[in-house]
């Protein structure tokens, strides 16, 4: 999820309530071989998270399957229209209930109401939100880059 | 992934190589609870699946970091201009080089060229293939469907 959001144009990952020094490496590892910027922080608590966040000026938006959905509502244009930087907040398994109320989040937003994954509603929330444009960009301080190819791989080392 | 194909529209999904009883049943209970239509089959080769695929006229989409652009080029027009079924394939870990063959895939295509998620680029292409129409679908014979809430969750039965 933590790549996802990174190719995704996401700015960095907060893994909340729990550490991971894998993750954090492998993380790390990618942005500094692929570049970025991106962040990569753990253990924070996501009550902490979302305190901060909102005291920064931030909105809050919650991905969940019960939300408003993102293709029949205009949720995506009220988010934007904020005009304040979005922290997206995703569970794993169950959430708590917390998550749904106005203290936490700002916005519940379905990518689609049906139960699916959320790595892949994190991907489709992004795309939308940056307008596709992400996919495009290029990252700062890449040593290796790939050059779009019909067929076959290739990769050129970036100095 | 197999949730996040359904919940972005497509019909099935094929697990080649490898048979799952218990992926098979957190399919199919979603399908039969949800709604459908959408099958889930496995243990099916790769190449098999392919060649079938081929043989009743569909194309053959390859998602990888090291292929077209799907925002920088016009990869996406020309899937949807062969006006034929598409089969998506994507790998987990290392996919076989066979993938990347004019035999295998009529296309390769990078959800951007950085590495991430196999289910998050299948999502984010799905979501672009069908021009975002399917998250707003709903699906037959649901027994449990979602009404969409600005906050909590709201989920009625369907008789």
């Amino acid at each position: 999820m933590a790549l996802a959001a990174r190719a995704l144009g996401a700015s960095g990952v907060i893994l909340s309530d729990t550490e991971d020094r894998k993750i954090k490496e492998t993380v790390d590892k990618i942005t500094e071989n692929w570049g970025g910027p991106f962040f990569f922080e753990m253990g924070t608590g996501w009550r902490q998270a979302v305190k901060t966040w909102k005291e920064k000026g931030g909105v809050v938006v919650h991905l969940t399957a019960y939300g408003e959905n993102i293709q029949k509502s205009d949720v995506l244009h009220r988010i934007r229209d904020s005009g304040r930087d979005v922290l997206v907040i995703v569970g794993s398994q169950k959430v708590p209930g917390e998550f749904y109320h106005e203290g936490v989040s700002d916005f519940n937003v379905a990518v689609g109401n049906q139960p699916h994954s959320e790595c892949a509603s994190l991907a489709v929330f992004l795309d939308r939100y940056f307008d596709g444009k992400t996919l495009a960009k290029d990252f700062d301080s890449a040593k290796v880059v790939i050059v779009p190819q019909k067929r076959g791989k290739k990769v050129v080392g970036h100095h």
